[in-house]
């Protein structure tokens, strides 16, 4: 298992992006909307993983109801998996709490979500990992 | 740049490890007190980086301030510089606020922090890059 990303709740991205380029030397920057849970992403990419900011789309995104309850900060952390069926089956024998079904997220590729109660306050994403380029 | 690691809140060690045991597939776990910041470290190595969960040594620990504050959670996202003396520079030349002096950390390695005001709510370490093996 790898770090696929660690996502990052902002209230809007050109700022936010300026400051992590501020301090982080990042190759380069891509720019999604994921409507499925209604955010404007930046992905930045430094060597080996990559940065997620992520901004509400509107008012009913659950990053919007974290900004307001936590303020801009680390949303979640996010893994991957070589086989996302058999991680998350084995996660949930063994008690943690899987959020939702296995689903498409950012580059249309499976993810779901561990509860942060079943992982030390931390919301973590499994993600399938992508195939070998 | 890199992740170097993931730096987690936790209240006590042992329960947490088995947490993120049974959600992750963790190669090796290294266990370290790290005098200078108060805390017992368990340092969960996945393929490409570096989980590290932080437990605090005494009440005096900023890790322990954090616990009462915020709860379980990400405390910190640590990043490689190749070169710290100069990233640190280029941070903070770009208004970055850099906390503290560059230090030694857990390994003997030179680290500082950037405070969460200057990125978007994230505590950022900045750790100088190991020699390559």
């Amino acid at each position: 298992m790898r770090i696929d990303h660690i996502a990052i709740a902002v209230k809007e991205l050109e700022p936010a992006l300026e400051n992590f380029k501020n301090v982080l030397n990042i190759s380069h920057v891509d720019l999604e909307d994921v409507q499925t849970e209604k955010v404007k992403v930046a992905i930045l990419k430094l060597e080996d993983t990559k940065i997620e900011l992520l901004q509400p789309l509107d008012d009913s995104s659950p990053i919007s109801k974290f900004l307001t309850e936590k303020g801009e900060g680390i949303h979640h952390l996010a893994i991957t998996a070589d086989n996302i069926e058999k991680d998350v089956e084995r996660a949930s024998s063994n008690g943690a709490r899987i959020l939702g079904g296995i689903r498409s997220g950012s580059y249309g590729r499976k993810i779901t979500f561990i509860h942060p109660k079943s992982v030390n306050g931390v919301l973590m994403e499994i993600c399938q990992a992508p195939p070998e380029s």
